[in-house]
């Protein structure tokens, strides 16, 4: 429709598609420096080309940066990721075993969510990813908001910053509603930290493309699933959930 | 973590990152011909790179190509998106006004919407994008299913094909689940027909930035928010709606 492509693009430096979905991972150590408006506008502008029911675009964005509620806000949601990694660190083994041992895997990743949670104050955008209902709450809602959030990330990823898709606002949402005036029937879907990561991006872990593709019917083995040379894979699912 | 990269980039024509994020849209006239297997797999791949909740990685992905069981799901599912598109066109005014009009937007859509029903079984993969579900039903569990949706969208879009994220399969979902023997611990959150696009892809119309971006407080306009030059804006949200 229409002629002319939207002129955001052949920015220096942004990686081409594939490489980008392969290399965009979660983000969790942030430098404090802010995020300018224009970079802040490009990123929220590539998250709302996502695709929603409908095209009914439900999405909204509140944009948390240094304002006196917004800086409240950061406040409160630094209490409420502290909580939530706690419980997450006792319930998912992160205070025991490899986890203690700086250099590996599940040491790392502790380090870098104690990072966040200790400078949460001083994350310079955090955006909070609501949805507008306009039918009664589902599970499979989402359709039409993580589609947005993952565009974000990845347009983030683009412009050299980086952040994290996280549900850790729930132990204060109450609060948080009432200081940031959101509406009863807009739901909180997301907390999404943003800005220049102190660490980079680079691939993911993941289980082997076989373990995850069934071919023609529950269960089936895809004897074409095959991961690409150079594919690094993940352990077994957490912990928990086990 | 670990030093090379994937190698899955560099393929000829993939565009840059924000170009893809930009330009990826619903696509929903298909040509029947098939996907090679090197190129599902990539697909494939590159949406098991979102992320998930403590990269729990529950998401599966059951690919309906042409064994015999696959054509019988099609063809339940060419049913119930037959029915969900005459149930659309109804609420959503698709059978009056400027809809009838096929040089419009809207009987464009209409059209479109109407090739993929009448030729859903001609599709040459659809994947049903499952959860196996590790806690109670929730509308936040998308955040762990909708992130590789997206991915998915963009990974085909990247390698020259197009498709379309829809929840079409409900008409026909216990008839579905007993056909491919999911069980019923797993959530079937999508249903994605997958092709090379007979149309194009390209720039989508959404709102404008400022409309849906607010600035440390609910319904606070976001001055920066601006949609760059030559952004398409779509109308007000669907009749359905309002």
């Amino acid at each position: 429709m229409g002629g002319t492509h939207p002129v955001v693009s052949g920015v220096d430096g942004v990686p081409d598609l594939l490489t980008g979905l392969a290399t965009t991972r979660a983000i969790r150590r942030l430098a404090p420096d802010p995020i300018p408006d224009d970079d802040l506008a490009t990123i929220l502008w590539h998250a709302t080309r996502a695709p929603s029911g409908t095209n009914r675009q439900p999405v909204r964005y509140v944009v948390l940066r240094d304002g006196e509620r917004a800086v409240g806000a950061k406040s409160l949601l630094a209490e409420s990721f502290r909580v939530g990694w706690a419980d997450k660190a006792a319930s998912a083994g992160y205070d025991q075993g490899s986890a203690l041992d700086p250099t590996s895997r599940k040491g790392r990743s502790r380090a870098a969510m104690q990072h966040l949670v200790d400078h949460f104050e001083d994350v310079p955008v955090v955006v909070l990813v609501c949805l507008v209902r306009y039918r009664e709450a589902n599970p499979y809602e989402g359709a039409s908001v993580y589609p947005a959030v993952q565009n974000l990330l990845l347009a983030a990823r683009a412009l050299g910053y980086g952040g994290v898709l996280t549900g850790w606002h729930r132990a204060v949402e109450p609060e948080l509603r009432d200081l940031l005036e959101i509406p009863d029937e807009v739901a909180l879907h997301a907390t999404v930290p943003l800005g220049r990561p102190l660490g980079s991006h680079g691939p993911v872990r993941r289980l082997p493309l076989g373990d995850v593709v069934y071919d023609g019917r529950w269960g089936a083995a895809a004897d074409w699933a095959v991961d690409p040379l150079g594919t690094e894979f993940a352990g077994p699912p957490p912990a928990s959930s086990s």
